[in-house]
Order: structure tokens, then C-alpha cells, then sequence
């Protein structure tokens, strides 16, 4: 099975604490390596955690609020200084490219690199990326400020030949390629043969998605049903509903009534407030909920 | 005597690593809070530090490569979160006024409270700052872009009475005020009584240079010369010479050379570039020219 794991490279929200650096994940799906948010320190978070920025060649930059992008500048210039040469995707708002163009401006710094921008659009569920093995979607939340949250999904993989069936009822393996995708194989008579008869079913295909910031609107239910693991953000337990609504942020009991209505198997609950020393009274509430939560912890590496 | 020692906040380079932060540093004079410099993560080296972020009123930044301030956003940013209310007083470049503005705008926050812009000029030493216990001056580096150095000097204290001198002459305790500024007394039968045979002179001022980031520049010392310690930044060791020189940076026996003309009692050495782990080479180096060399080490704090 190809890989899905994300390293929380930082857990907190607004005014990080010792323990809780601002937002940011590392994805990587099939070695393919997706940065999500960059809050000031993701660059030495990234050191810490020993995973190459070489391979990085995709972020995505939910807002323009200061703990989702102010690593940011830092990152792309020590690459630059690190002697990056490849092309860098950027996931973000129009407006993030004038903040980086104005800092580069006055730094006198001109990447050894090209940033190719891919300008975010709230207007409903979009498909930002695809490749052989992936497709992602930004999605709106519902926030202070244009926000996105993404989800990543590996495609549908390849079927699993069932090799003696080749054997049993003389079939060339030079169809073995189109069995895996589905098509009918032709044997060596002519005839063409179930490709089920010759394969089992794919892997079932995860999905991760991502929602922060944002306060509860269950409208990003549609956006991400049936993800496999979800992460949203809980800055607030649920006696501070009011000041979540006011900041348009969630709780942690809001966190698991989506990914319950998501029919998500997973729920990783993270952006807390810096108010919060103990964090089990989070998983407390979003387990009265839903059954399968977590905590992002820096660090840590969760399996989708 | 009063307080007069600085904190170590970041001693690296352009490319932080685990070890060493980018540029800062946080500087107490008689409780007065001065911070130099603030690259990424300089909001969590502070609470590190376990420093009162609420007495800054003052912070000085050299020049806009991204090592020397990129940690400032997110700083004023928590400052705001935290319920500041005081004006923050913020010696820069002007061009960093618009880059604080431009992501100020973009993530819809609006301070509660004021920022004091005082902009620096290249053009020669300049008193910046005077309050009754310092003096700040900014002086030209000789780097890539436009770029500062400061220094703080203690202001002359008050002259040390004695006492005993008072009753012997007959002059009354009301004159003591006078004579410790340097002011004769008029005893009681009205005569002038030279306020030095009543007092002894004030102890000696002590004052910290900072210079970073710069090439080797011998002009550097007309500005700080008599400096009670300097930090000069030494980015390289001289077998690198031509690196620093191609780059605008410092060895460590450049640095030493600075002290040295500057007749400083004490240099901290600092700066230091990503590829230097074992730093003794750069004591050995900067200590062949000068005798009392210190190396900047991320969370230590230095006496000037």
C-alpha cells in the first residue's frame, strides 16, 4: 500500500507557545510531498523533523492570517539559499503573491527558482491539482477573512492481477496492463475475457481533508464527505462557543459533528488556543461525538 | 550599578538551524527593554527567555534581509492578541513600514496599538533615541542593502556625594541635588565650594555596539569607538574570505580587527553561517587579534 501520512509540524493557532508552533503539515502521499499552511518556525520545524524541503514542490496557503503564512518567506528564501533550482507551486490567495514580491523587492533577493502561483478562488469546490496519483480540491470555509481548506485524494489505484487465471485460461501478460485498469483482456483465442475474472478490486483510495480556520458550517460537509481523515481545527472547548462564533473559529464538539456528518473514519482535532495547557478535555468532547479522534502534536506523524 | 546585559534571541545566519535562530537580540538597560533585531521564531525565543514581552517599547532593525526582521510581524501581531495598548516605537527603513501595512491589511487586523515609526538614514551617525538614562545612535554598515548598526550608551550617571564633606563645610544637605550633576554648592555663609571636594566623579558609562550585518569596513569605528563591547557579526571564518568579501559579511578576525581600533573592552561574535557546527574556531581566530572574544549562543545572556 503506497503511503498517506501527515507530520504536524505545528499545532497551535494565533500566538504560539513553546510547545505549539503555528499551522502548518507536511502530507505526504506516495512520496509525494504536500506542505499545508506555513506558520512562523516551519522551516526549523522541518529541521527538526528531519524530512527534506528538497522534495517539496507544492504548498498551499489556506489565509492570510499571520499563523498560516509567515514561515513562509523564510522557507523560500533558505531554499533559495540552499540552491533550489526547481519550480515551486503556490496554492494561495492573489494576494499573498504582492507580500512576497514587496519583501523580495526590499531584500534584494531574486529566486534562483520560479514560483508558479495557482490563485485560490472561494467560489465552491475546485480541482487545483491532479497527477497520476493524486487529485486536490480547495474548498471555502467560513472564516474572518477569504479562506480555503483542501482535500487530497489518491486516485483509484490499480486492480490486482490474479496471475494463475493468466495462466489457467492462456492469456498473454502482455495484457496484464490493461487488466489493471479495468479494460477486458483478449486471450490467446481471441476472445475477450471479464478483466474481474482475471483481477481483484483496487485498494480503496484515502482521502485527507483539511479545514482551517474556520467557525462550524455545515456546509463543508458536502466538500469532504467520506473522507478518510479529517483534519479541523478545535481552538475553543465548547464553554468558549461564543467567543468561537465571534472569531469564527470551532470547538472541539463542533470539530466531531462534522466529521461525523463527513462519515469520516478519523478526526484529527488542532489550531488550539494558547489558552490551553492540558488538551485531553479536547478529545473528551470530540469523543462524546465521534469515536476516532486524535490530537495534532508537533511532531507527531499520523497515518491517514 | 545599574543593569546594563543582553540576551542572546538568535546568533545564525540567512538559514536558521536547530541550534541557532536568526538575528536577535534583547538588550536591558536599568529595565529599559530594547529589542535588535527580530528574525523568525524571535516571538518563541522570547518566551523561551521567560522575558517580559510587555516592556518592549523599543525595537531597532538593522536592514531587511529576511534573518534581521521576519519574526517582527508575528511579534506585533501576538503584542496586539495579548491586549497591548502602549505605543510600540519602531526604528527601520521606511520600506518596512509598507511590507508591516501591505500584510496588516491583507489578514484584516487592525492594531490596539500604535506603531511610532522613527526612520533611519544611512547618511552617517545619528542620534535615534534619548531618554534621561541612554542614548541610541544608528551608524552606516556597508552591506548588499541599505543597513544600520546601533549603539547604546548608558547617559553619564550622578556624581557620588560625600556626606561627611557636607557637615564639615557647613552646607546644607538641600545642595546635594546641585552638586550631583557637577554643580558647585554655596554653603551656608553663602561661599562657592567646588562640587568636586564634595563629591567623587559618577561611575564610568558603559555602552554596546551592535554590528550586523556588514563587511569588514574600518569606517565603522570613527562610530563606535570606546564601546564598552561590540557585537560585530563574523558570518565566516577567514579562510572564506572571499566569500564574506563577495557576500558583504565578516570573518571573525575582521571582527576582532573592528574591536581592536575601537579599543572595546569585550567582542561578541555572532552571525555565524548554517555550515559551521563546532564554533572554537571562530574564538581561536577573532582571539589572535583580541583578548576578550565571546560567542553569541542562542538563550545566553551577556554583561556588557
Amino acid at each position: 500500500m503506497q503511503k498517506f501520512e501527515v507530520t504536524i509540524l505545528g499545532s497551535g493557532s494565533a500566538s504560539p507557545t513553546i510547545s505549539r508552533n503555528p499551522s502548518a503539515q507536511l502530507l505526504n502521499i506516495a512520496e509525494r510531498f504536500f506542505l499545508i499552511d506555513c506558520g512562523e518556525g516551519t522551516q526549523i520545524q522541518l529541521r527538526k523533523s528531519k524530512l527534506s524541503w528538497a522534495r517539496i514542490d507544492h504548498i498551499f496557503i489556506s489565509h492570510l492570517h499571520g499563523d498560516h503564512y509567515l514561515g513562509l518567506l523564510g522557507l523560500l528564501q533558505s531554499m533559495h539559499l540552499l540552491g533550489r533550482k526547481k519550480v515551486m507551486h503556490l496554492f494561495c490567495v492573489p494576494e499573498l503573491k504582492e507580500i512576497i514580491d514587496i519583501q523580495n523587492k526590499y531584500s534584494g533577493t531574486e529566486l534562483n527558482y520560479e514560483i508558479e502561483y495557482h490563485f485560490l478562488s472561494t467560489n465552491g469546490k475546485q480541482l487545483i491539482l491532479e497527477d497520476n496519483k493524486v487529485k486536490v480540491y480547495s474548498f471555502p470555509l467560513n472564516h474572518r477573512i477569504p479562506c480555503c481548506g483542501f482535500l487530497f485524494e489518491e486516485k483509484v489505484g490499480l486492480r490486482k492481477i490474479k496471475k494463475y487465471e493468466f495462466e489457467h485460461r492462456n492469456i498473454s501478460l502482455a495484457e496484464i496492463h490493461k487488466v489493471k485498469q479495468g479494460i477486458n483482456a483478449i486471450d490467446n483465442d481471441g476472445n475477450e475475457i471479464d478483466y474481474k475474472l482475471l483481477s481483484d478490486s483496487a485498494a480503496a483510495t484515502k482521502s485527507y481533508a483539511y479545514c482551517s480556520d474556520t467557525k462550524y458550517d455545515e456546509r463543508t460537509v458536502q466538500h469532504i464527505k467520506g473522507a478518510t481523515t479529517i483534519y479541523h481545527e478545535s481552538t475553543f472547548l465548547k464553554d468558549m462557543i461564543d467567543r468561537a462564533k465571534a472569531t469564527f473559529h470551532s470547538t472541539a464538539e463542533e470539530a466531531a459533528k462534522i466529521a461525523l456528518a463527513a462519515e469520516s473514519k478519523q478526526l484529527i482535532l488542532g489550531h488550539f488556543s494558547a489558552r490551553y495547557g492540558d488538551l485531553e478535555p479536547f478529545l473528551l468532547e470530540a469523543g462524546a461525538v465521534f469515536n476516532n479522534c486524535l490530537l495534532a502534536k508537533d511532531g507527531e506523524i499520523i497515518t491517514i
